[in-house]
């Protein structure tokens, strides 16, 4: 099937010919960055429920390349707490008849809460607590593509707090969806318990991990989970699960290193490592503005899957 | 009269014919809201020293939707306190040369103070302190029209707390001048004496006030106002003005509900009625969005008045 | 040599004919406010880690006259100091492909540091630390051009905390590679060691300062400073320093005011002073728009040096 949904919410529900399509038309975005008038007097509103520059910037750079208008809000928890719900904050907005709401939040199915009562809008999931983060997956499969041709049987390593990382969730679903082989790898108290099942190998140290993986992703150590039990440092965190000039030693010599950013300096990944020649993680961002221009695109049907 | 003034400060000072021009505008742009190029070119400079995210929001879009750039500010009080005065902050952002000014701020009259300092600008009161609210009125009204034909002989209740509500006073100029009777209604310690003298009555309980009424319009209360002794708690609130199921019993089957939001579910107005069929409450975000592109269309001399 | 380089980092290092060349292009742009398609299709990320609304707003409306788009990101302390650094912040805003990049910093060096980094944008330093504020130089050297003609021999009095004052800095800078002569003034404990070996004159009262002057530019006196051994309180300040009716008697009739913004009114200025006749505090927010305009289209190179 060839069609493209209203709504993009998560990658789970994607068709492996869905995924293709949005792919083949973001490569085109990239590779042609010249503005263009494709979502010309459509409006996108963004509604952040978490802190973003990177992710907010990204769909807001890729609106204005297609040349719609963006209106932003910014919303704390705490008058979340006190005001309105989810729900009617949402209804407010779609009355507004934007064309799209792009929706960050930290409950997971915030995204999916949010379609059903958006009547106006598409809507984008930008990250739902630890469920799924769908572009993110997206540009991270772009990325790869361009490197590799196609990821089809490639071995790709996600490394770190799988447990909470609404990345890892989405990319688990998109690169097995596209044929790739994933391994999760991380301390094991960040490891969810019967992640096998979604199709996935679970490597128990750092070099199980990456032995003979075509690519590794780091994840982000949140700060807030950082002395708690579960990673009692920083240093010991950087010892086991750190990508750094010893550990790729155990990398084959094409491999590539992938971060979804923001970093942290010597604790997931080693300067030189993020600075190095294996690293795409700028060409993400790169990718990231072309798979938002093409989600925009499909889902307000301003353009026809290639 | 026909002509329109350069700036929107109050519903007071408004003759009935400018608010009929107004409407008739905005009616127009509410049932056609494909882009526009009336404003091409022009600049709105938003200045909200209190938080707000609807009527923010609806100018933004209003402004887009006529092709104008908006630059948006923020102030908190605290910056305000120790910072420079309000009217060395509108000299710098009218020296910038912006064609609208839009301003929000906690003090009654601040309006008017900003209308005098600016030069170059035409200013939108977007809510001054508890003096007025000019466009929550006549989006509600443009709201009752659709829904009537005519305000002309309506009588419409306004519930809750009047004594600070900058949107029951607007709403109560912009009624009476347009031939509705109004009648006011909340704990007696939220009316503020004489305000008959506007030329509306008085109800005492929820059932006298929207016997028979029209519509009933009912007001956010406030968080900051819950646990003083003029409103002991949201339970006795709620009990006592809440609109429900029960107490609408009273209101004709014909009437609509109306409420400038957001909405305390549960307390002001409970979850059923603010979502059942007699609610306008999207409605009036709708309305929202045509009444600002009137009022920007009309004191920038953008469209003559119809 | 009339070239115009690709960042604008600084005044120090610009040679007089690429001054002249962009006081030129501005004036004619304060002129003729028009909206241009100048930078149509260019996309412009402000990105600041001090407050700010006046350069920020002026920068936005400076892009958008010329018809760029902007995209703004504010970041507090607090999330640099556990997050990213400021490197790889710019290295993933970069990495979206704005146009420029305009960056306000607390740390001297930061927009050079920005500038090292980015690959693919212009840097225009909005302010680092105590170093440099060079569109804050400019704009205040076309205001006085208007005013006088030309600087050239001119005598321009710069009075308040030297010491701190990026815009007394670039000031400095500026109006001696066009030929004015500049005094420097202020309490002794804030005129920094050495101050004349950039080429102005040291005053040691107010007096002294303005006496025989053509301009004399009060700067700001930053909260934070007052009440340290520094400047023991505002009124002590406002007596030794201040402008008022009183001490501008030592004036030439002739001679201006100037001052950055935003003012302390009866601290370093009084108000019968800021909002007088020889006061050009609001033709500098205008200059400052029409200077912003002509470095961003001659370093983005939409524009030939006239």
């Amino acid at each position: 099937m060839n069609d493209w949904p209203r709504h993009l919410l998560d990658v789970e529900s994607l068709h492996r010919p869905q995924i293709e399509a949005l792919l083949k038309l973001a490569a085109r975005y990239k590779h042609d960055r010249s503005p263009r008038h494709t979502l010309d007097g459509r409006t996108l509103v963004t509604l952040f429920f978490e802190p973003s520059t990177r992710t907010r910037s990204s769909f807001e750079m890729a609106a204005r390349l297609l040349g719609a208008e963006v209106l932003g809000f910014q919303k704390d928890g705490s008058s979340v707490a006190k005001g309105e719900t989810l729900a009617d904050t949402v209804r407010n907005l779609d009355a507004l008849r934007p064309d799209a709401l792009v929706v960050r939040h930290p409950s997971a199915g915030a995204a999916l809460q949010v379609a059903r009562v958006a009547r106006a809008s598409s809507v984008f999931n930008a990250g739902d607590g630890a469920h799924e983060h769908p572009t993110q997956a997206l540009l991270d499969a772009l990325t790869l593509r361009e490197r590799f041709g196609s990821v089809e049987g490639r071995v790709i390593s996600i490394v770190g707090d799988i447990a909470h990382s609404r990345v890892a969730r989405s990319n688990i679903h998109c690169l097995l969806k596209l044929g790739a082989k994933v391994r999760v790898a991380g301390p094991s108290t960040l490891l969810p318990a019967g992640i096998e099942r979604l199709g996935c190998t679970v490597a128990h140290t750092l070099r199980e991990a990456i032995e003979g993986a075509d690519a590794v992703m780091a994840l982000r150590i949140q700060q807030e989970r950082l002395g708690d039990v579960r990673i009692p440092s920083t240093r010991d965190y950087a010892r086991a699960w750190g990508l750094t000039a010893r550990t790729l030693q155990w990398l084959p010599a094409h491999a590539v290193i992938l971060h979804p950013g923001p970093i942290n300096r010597g604790v997931e990944i080693a300067p030189d490592v993020a600075d190095g020649e294996r690293s795409l993680i700028l060409d993400q961002v790169d990718s990231g503005v072309a798979v938002r221009m093409a989600a925009l695109a499909l889902c307000l049907r301003a353009e026809a899957p290639p």
